[in-house]
């Protein structure tokens, strides 16, 4: 397409390709090259003329590729809203109202399984990497879920990944919330049960030193298990759960008029029944 | 500073200012105006520099004003991690091996307040934006927790933002897991249990149309409610709360080795004990 149309003697030019959605937002998504001077151009007469349209959020989003135009946009009063490896949002609130932009996310979610065979014992790793290297500790498998991964998938993509072994999912038995924990954001933590499949340990040469089944009483008694608190959560839930009935949180699906999207419910499903 | 010495005839370009963590990583911060030719000499340097050193990954954060760099970051091999209104943090992995490189967060974090008074009713609004608008749909109190803050404090803020109700953090009596809920990022929803501490109703006019105690009953005989999966559960749950005893997570905190920052653990305290 040409970037000028002359129509009727006045020069017209384009307006960015934009969706509208139901909000009053206009989302810009870019995809070919364009030279940084009519993008300029093309932004501010489609600004104007959305701003007469009463529109509020206007979103562009910048493929890595389109680089070069993210300083035009900035300097046009644009700020940044997210980013993934392959592409930056930038965002601009029209209105003098006060902006209802939604919050970036905040939260990484990871995820700790609890694994017991038919002896009373649990399944340990040692990790070559991260917080607890070179000191030899024993702890459950653990690890981040993907984007898009539900929990109870992400812990049985982690135990598999790290010591060979399959699962099935119980029940969340606690999570931790902590702050602060990467460039400002926060982490969620799930501490799952799960109920073993296999048997045969085969570890993950990257990521894991070792892997074992170690008795329930013994991993309690570790020193660090002892002093860390959420380790000493850990082996206490897990008693808990062998020997008292503690009840967790189970998946539950649900539907909602909003959303064909599955998505599921995790709540204490004993007391609720 | 000068961006070059001469020294022993031979021109020294000055690495970029840069801190080394425990991880192999080089974190770089900019905050002064730079030229971007003089940056990409300066950057090139480092990057040369930093690869002798078996360097691993290489972190510039870049704050809004310093958008005039981002191309030549990215033209040098440098991909976006994340960003945020005010700054844009880039990333490049320097050796073969598999990148270690942490995951951005990928979840925003809602929380929804029970709360009840002494006449078996629920607090309940009509919000004037959002999913629900124009619906004339009574549901509880809800909102995003915001950066750094608790969920136990953040659904306290939000009812009282909302209804003027003071109340105190009970449990979470159920969370809700949801996908691509925005910009493909996931969302976590806590149905919180509060206990009251206050009853005069005072809206928040922007965001709320009207707010009022309801019947328990009344509220889970509504027509929304009943097919609406998540308002049907909070009903369920408020009821097994009120005449069954339901347990849900509540908070303990937890100290760690590695942070002196406080947090908590949300578990089944009633099934531990």
């Amino acid at each position: 397409m040409d970037e000028m149309t002359i129509k009727d003697g006045v020069e017209n030019v384009q307006l960015l390709p934009a969706i509208y959605d139901d909000y009053g937002g206009v989302v810009v998504e870019l995809t070919e090259h364009m030279d940084p001077t009519v993008f300029l151009t093309r932004l501010k007469t489609s600004m104007s003329q959305w701003t007469l349209q009463g529109k509020k959020g206007v979103w562009i989003k910048l493929p890595i590729h389109l680089v070069n135009l993210v300083e035009t946009a900035v300097k046009e009063g644009f700020r940044y809203h997210h980013a993934e490896p392959d592409y930056l949002m930038l965002i601009n609130w029209i209105p003098e109202t006060t902006s209802t932009i939604p919050a970036n996310a905040s939260h990484r979610v990871g995820v700790g399984a609890v694994v017991l065979n038919d002896k009373r014992e649990i399944l340990l790793v040692q990790e070559k990497n991260g917080r607890w290297r070179g000191a030899n500790a024993w702890k459950i498998p653990t690890g981040i879920v993907e984007m898009g991964e539900d929990i109870s998938e992400g812990v049985i993509r982690e135990v598999k990944e790290e010591t060979g072994i399959d699962t099935e999912f119980v029940e969340v038995l606690a999570f931790r919330q902590w702050h602060k924990v990467f460039f400002g954001k926060s982490d969620l933590f799930f501490v799952c049960m799960m109920r073993r499949l296999s048997s045969d340990i085969k570890i993950q040469e990257l990521e894991i030193e070792a892997a074992q089944w170690m008795p329930l009483e013994e991993y309690a008694a570790l020193p660090y298990v002892e002093k860390e608190s959420l380790m000493w959560y850990t082996s206490e839930l897990c008693k808990a759960k062998v020997d008292k009935g503690y009840s967790g949180f189970s998946p539950q699906p649900v539907t909602s008029f909003f959303s064909d999207k599955p998505s599921h419910i995790y709540l204490n499903t004993r007391d609720l029944n």
